[in-house]
């Protein structure tokens, strides 16, 4: 693990730059090399031996590159291929955000009640509900795949009445009231960008998880003792397996001061 | 071309089932041969070189098994890679789902002013205006891009409160009754699934156009002199590139009485 290589994030698309920008919140002066499978893009409806497949496709693209840590930004790859990634590279230090968002769920709720919002990927895998159980026994988790949110995060319709009545549809029968349900976790990359319609339906006594800031964390304490040396200055390279100049308008917007935001390479993983 | 040798289908997932469906009725006797490229679905949100080496794959894939006549039964793909894949197979009869909603729209409209609902790369291509104004000089045809149609239809989402505002959403400023639209091509193989709530936005004066239809009267066209010896008593081969047990599902619904919608083979295209 050389000080000074990059930490590689990968994605299906753009959820996984709320993942980027997070790490690199508190991170500043780490490089990032971010590459998003758009081609192949979702994840989260695919079956779990497609999904490792492209997943380690993805791993092994970046750790060609060179790179000290890798960060699985996707929650679909995270909960089915993590293992696999794992197996193919045991010298690198893997971060998946199922077991970030876990983590931050236990911390978040006082009942162990947790809805999880997620894709059927997700879901089918029983990833958070495994990982949940790990820390706390009497937890209570549902999982509740949620597909339409992902078509609608990547359409840029991320409020209003469309994305609240395809919220209630999904949730709100969990959030009744009824069964003490106190933490909703955002568990696909893409649902942040919902958050705000999500919070009004969950209501003021739900916390919501966002993955993105538990990976960072989970992160710092991963890489600690392998920080970049702080003369660095830090940098981010983005590159999508398609359509670079539609990647590279939604990276302008959540790395404004970048320069590097505008500039997407393209690549072929296959 | 040898006439005991099924017909070719292809589409990214579930949706060109409907035209399968279609050129059963039809041709009874013939053998079908269909693939769906489950495992990189959807194309309409990729770009115009994606889609063509995807469907390119698919088209080899196809005439590697042996067949007499390919239908490119995704619009996508025939916006934009019907002539990639007319090159690569010249003496292959290639018969797209655009060209056949475009001769079906022309047909079905009175005032020439025509809607097209699709996908964004469908609507990019212009693939329906260019087809249309070659019939039609002084027709006017609106494309708008619907990508959250395929995802509810994808999710079984096929009439409620939901589908109706998004229809709204994309539709509701068309068919106000003000430019004298009088047809609606549902220009995407899964759109034909929401025809109910479409038909009701767009009012009783407009007419519906659906590609499957259009694209097995095209197809009868096509193959005069080379139908299958109707003592074949015809068939279905389906395959996909990804889970196929819920591809087998959705495929029994539209072909109830056929065993062989119950049998879908894996393959890998990459």
């Amino acid at each position: 693990m050389r000080r000074a290589d990059p930490i590689g994030i990968f994605d299906s698309g753009v959820g996984g730059l709320t993942v980027a920008a997070a790490i690199r919140r508190v991170m500043p002066d780490e490089k990032l090399l971010y590459l998003a499978d758009v081609a192949r893009q979702p994840y989260g409806t695919k079956s779990p031996r497609t999904v490792t497949r492209y997943a380690v496709q993805a791993a092994e693209f970046l750790v060609g590159r060179g790179i000290k840590a890798l960060v699985v930004a996707c929650n679909t790859a995270s909960a089915v291929a993590l293992e696999a990634i794992s197996e193919r590279f045991p010298s690198l230090p893997v971060l998946g955000v199922v077991e970030a968002g876990a983590a931050g769920a236990v911390a978040a709720s006082v009942s162990g009640r947790i809805v999880v919002a997620a894709t059927e990927g997700t879901c089918k895998s029983m990833a958070y509900e495994r990982a949940i159980a790990g820390w706390r026994g009497d937890s209570r988790v549902t999982c509740i795949p949620c597909p339409l949110f992902v078509a609608l995060a990547e359409e840029g319709l991320t409020d209003g009445p469309i994305v609240e009545s395809v919220a209630r549809h999904y949730l709100a029968p969990l959030f009744d009231g009824s069964g003490g349900e106190d933490c909703l976790v955002l568990g696909c990359t893409h649902f942040p960008l919902l958050a705000d319609a999500l919070g009004r339906l969950a209501g003021p006594k739900v916390r919501l998880v966002d993955c993105a800031q538990a990976t960072a964390t989970l992160l710092v304490e991963t890489l600690a003792g392998c920080e970049a040396p702080a003369d660095t200055g830090g940098g981010l390279t983005l590159i999508a397996t398609d359509a670079p100049e539609r990647f590279s308008r939604i990276a302008q917007r959540l790395f404004p001061t970048m320069d590097e935001a505008s500039r997407v390479e393209l690549a072929d993983l296959f």
